[in-house]
């Protein structure tokens, strides 16, 4: 029950994207606050997650002179042999200067910051210690599990990390390896099997399921696929692995099917179990899920109405951008504060190369619930932003409702997608309609007038439509 | 007089990129439609001026390894020595295939493209010539010039286009040069001004204004100056050019307060002429001022009231983008169609190293009208993004009325500048506010997220005004 004679009105555990926007949020509304981390300020996101692998993607993009071979042709390199030293300089700069801000606003927003690891004694209490032993025990009226996920390491598989890596471990490769075998292509299989592949790595990608990403659209995950298929990248869909075997030089993978699959390096990366495992949940009157999952309402708060859950440990969709944002509401929802959110509108963005963002309804959604839309395209090929980038696979797609003009989706492949995505967000935020598209000026050359070209598109659709129906 | 017996419609003079947009406008229409071309279709934009432009800066961008020296350090190149080949294959392959595009676009919609120079002989009649002779005449009913302009060049500057070059002529340079003077700083000059910079050459930029850029935020230019200035430009503003010599070697700048500045080479960039010198106006009922150019209304259309003038022909800002709008609202107001515009919302863009775009009001500006607003900034170096690219001097700037938090101007220097400044453009186009911005969810980690803490920072500084006045 909150009481003010807690030692903090908000407690955080976990210092990762959600974590640290709850604590802010709860500090701004002039809340004595603490966050608990075990390991890096940061969490999985700065130390092993979204910073570094992101920071390595444009160090590939970049050493490979990929984004330059529409141009320069297919065999440009900048930098002949590429070490695993050249990608990890910069990501290990990128991880320090990001745990300085980090650190930097925790502090200026006056959070308490506690190292250590957290663990439930009672709805409203919280014993940290290190190494084992209890450092100090803190109330607190509210509590936010904000602790992430650890890879699922299933006995099947032989993890040594010098040939077979989880998720979080494949970071800490030694070289680039000539041949990878990715098991599970969710997003973040997806995004490691597109950054080796550019660099030149033979990769092969295995997953249960049929279809890639399944909760995008369709058309957008073909272009995808069809372009990693140009890399080099096999496809190995509907397939069940055994087990992972380590061999001498490098791991030996075993499907169900009778396949075998050796390669120098194996990422196995289907699934990743909510970290709470070590937080005595019971204690708090709380239970995670088999997957270690905290289940929560629309306003993430837990079956125990002062503990709320957010980011990575709730599920879906496990972005950072969308972490944040539940770990802003969970504060205000705990200070009883008004929330406007734009819920429905959460982009989302895979840094796969090339990169995929989206916001609203794909087009099997409106399908499904018997919506009628229209559709307009852009082609990065037929402007001349994409022409001056050589991103020659570029699309954006929009979808429009026929009868208020309205957008119902934006989806976009290729460079600039997680930016240029927001340009049809904020149309859709504000209400905004086909006609703003079709009447905007936008700066030449840039990959922004694909929003044009799509809008007179979908115009003219609806035009054809409208001629032949009357 | 439009009647119907006219060849075409529409006729328009030039195919740069307002002329083409008013031609498909018209043939969309279903209007016949034809233009006139008198060297390359997509005009100079294509040839010589943005296009290609375009293309050699992202050509030195790369080569130059210049984005990635924030994280590789200030000596890092991709490539040592870099050659005008290197540069100039690339831009002839943009070149290539825009006018392919154009000419693609142009022929689907049926639009006549007659090659030759276009001189009135009546309001309604135009001749085309080719190499002196007439080759037709093409009556009709209405006519849109978009022939843009040519570099002024003065009797005092010994033109060689070998040392001494003009703005049109300067992308034909057959070597990198040392040393280079700019004479003139408007969008052109300081754009190649940047360029060269990051190549490396020593640039002096002169311009007789104390200020450049004058129409951009004050902050901004301060910005892209001072970068500059780290670049190793030397600006002597306030500055009169008598003359310009050619050398032995290079080229002499005269300067008329008396100072002398030896180059390898010069790009005099001081003004433009509009291109109307060739086109006899005074058959139409039409008068050039002492810059070439012809006044319109806001329809864009002369005293002629059927003779339609739109792009740089003009004026202000003589931008592509702005081109291509103009040349599709004249074409509408021809043929008496209903035009929605997003007067007041046009972007500007300038592809400096860093890029600056805007839309909307700048601070001078409103301090000018005494309208009152909040300034919320956002620096690059802050966001996880910009420590990914490594982009340290990015800035984005909003303005927010106090009182109805409306958007009033957004100001971007940086990376993306150009693409990301139509979030906040869609944002005030639909009449959106901070709060839009407060609640959006961006991706992570993207530029696009200098909104959110743009945002956050506006909403600061109303809170504490409130806090101190209330």
């Amino acid at each position: 029950m909150p009481t003010m004679d807690h030692d903090v009105e908000l407690l955080v555990i976990g210092s990762g994207p959600a974590g640290q926007k709850a604590a802010i949020q709860a500090a701004k509304l002039g809340r004595r606050t603490a966050v608990v981390e075990r390991r890096q300020v940061g969490g999985v996101c700065v130390m092993s997650g979204t910073i570094p692998s992101k920071t390595l993607r444009e160090a590939v993009l970049h050493l490979t002179g990929f984004t330059q071979r529409g141009i320069y042709g297919q065999s440009y390199r900048v930098k002949e042999e590429i070490t695993i030293d050249d990608l990890r300089v910069r990501a290990l700069d990128v991880i320090r200067r990001e745990v300085d801000v980090i650190r930097d606003q925790l502090g200026r927003n006056r959070v308490m910051l506690l190292e250590g690891s957290a663990r439930f004694v009672d709805p409203n209490t919280v014993e940290i210690s290190r190494n084992g032993s209890e450092v100090r025990r803190m109330g607190a009226d509210n509590i936010v599990i904000a602790t992430g996920t650890l890879p699922s390491r299933p006995d099947t598989v032989a993890f040594d990390d010098r040939t077979i890596f989880d998720s979080d471990g494949l970071i800490n490769i030694d070289r680039i390896p000539p041949s990878l075998v990715v098991v599970g292509a969710g997003v973040v299989g997806i995004e490691y099997a597109s950054i080796f592949a550019a660099l030149g790595t033979k990769v092969t990608v295995i997953d249960m399921r049929h279809r890639l990403l399944d909760f995008c659209d369709g058309e957008i995950v073909e272009g995808l696929q069809h372009h990693l298929r140009d890399l080099g990248v096999v496809f190995r869909l509907g397939e069940t692995v055994a087990g992972v075997e380590a061999l001498d030089q490098g791991a030996l993978v075993i499907l169900e099917s009778g396949k075998r699959i050796a390669a120098d390096a194996v990422l196995y990366s289907a699934g990743r179990q909510g970290a709470t495992e070590d937080l005595n949940l019971e204690a708090a009157g709380l239970k995670a899920d088999d997957r270690g999952r905290v289940k929560v309402g629309p306003d993430y708060r837990s079956v125990v109405p002062h503990v709320f859950a957010v980011g990575d440990v709730i599920g879906f969709p496990s972005l950072a951008a969308t972490a944040m944002e539940q770990g802003r509401i969970a504060a205000l929802h705990a200070f009883g504060q008004e929330v406007r959110t734009t819920h429905g509108l959460l982009p989302i963005g895979i840094y796969t190369i090339p990169e995929i963002s989206f916001v609203g309804k794909t087009e099997e959604e409106l399908t499904g619930t018997s919506t009628p839309y229209e559709l307009g395209i852009s082609r990065y090929r037929e402007l001349a932003r994409g022409q001056i980038l050589g991103d020659s696979h570029g699309l954006l797609k929009i979808l429009v409702s026929p009868e208020d003009r309205r957008l119902l989706g934006v989806h976009v492949l290729g460079t600039g997608a997680t930016e240029v995505v927001h340009i049809g967000q904020a149309v859709m935020g504000t209400g905004g309609t086909l006609d703003y598209l079709l009447d905007t000026v936008f700066n030449y050359p840039t990959l922004a007038e694909s929003y044009k070209v799509a809008a007179l598109d979908a115009q003219n659709r609806i035009n054809a439509t409208t001629r032949f129906t009357s």
